[in-house]
């Protein structure tokens, strides 16, 4: 699997959809402005509300999926990670992916506690185009 | 929680998100065309091949969730649903939602054992619109 060409589709789309799996075993989405920042390897940045459902979903059960897709009226293309979430809430990385306008979010600021970081490293993806499908591993 | 609003906004979203739950616990997305059919009290009926993924998932485990949104720059409307999945194969239900060029997916037609319904019943639901957010039940 080119991985490459996956990174430049993702750079493309400006939402991504996070799952969790709820309290009860069902699944959960909700979409997301796009990653504050990728690593290689597939490591992904977002920022939340610390009080938010999704941050209370992953404390209990870190697994969680991230999909980016577009889907025309023919044409699809998508791709879909399983991983596990981790909540950042150090100063160091709130301060080092705070954007401008943040503020409308998090009144308080960098320091603000409803501010914090979600981490999702992919262990696996799938990529769609079309009507094929492809596994790959995203571990060394 | 106003059920007309929710249908209305459902009605103009192209794509819907179907989540799942994979063998491992992980929760997976895929995104859909959108319902061949609504039913009051949030009943949703998609096609899709037999033979795929999200079928496997959900013959071992019928938890899902089903969304619709539409992000803008600011604005963020949503609706999620949690519910169960029932695999539907019977002629009279795939005869009644099938549509023309379906073909191009299915090559043996209505009988082609790899096209099926998913008929996703909803549970409660939760909408989203900007950074306020509802829960609701779907059962009477």
């Amino acid at each position: 699997m080119n991985l490459e060409k996956i990174l430049k589709f993702i750079s493309r789309q400006k939402v991504a959809v996070l799952g969790s799996v709820d309290e009860l075993g069902y699944p959960n989405q909700k979409a997301m402005l796009a990653p504050r920042k990728i690593e290689r390897q597939m490591v992904f940045y977002f920022s939340t509300n610390t009080c938010s459902i999704r941050v209370r979903q992953y404390r209990i059960n870190p697994k969680a999926s991230l999909y980016f897709f577009h889907k025309g009226l023919i044409r699809y293309e998508g791709v879909m990670f399983t991983g596990e979430i981790e909540i950042l809430e150090d100063y160091a990385i709130k301060k080092a992916l705070w954007q401008r306008g943040d503020r409308i979010f998090y009144k308080q600021g960098i320091t603000d506690p409803d501010y914090c970081i979600l981490k999702f490293t992919a262990i696996s993806g799938r990529y769609y185009c079309d009507l094929k499908s492809e596994s790959f591993s995203c571990q060394e």
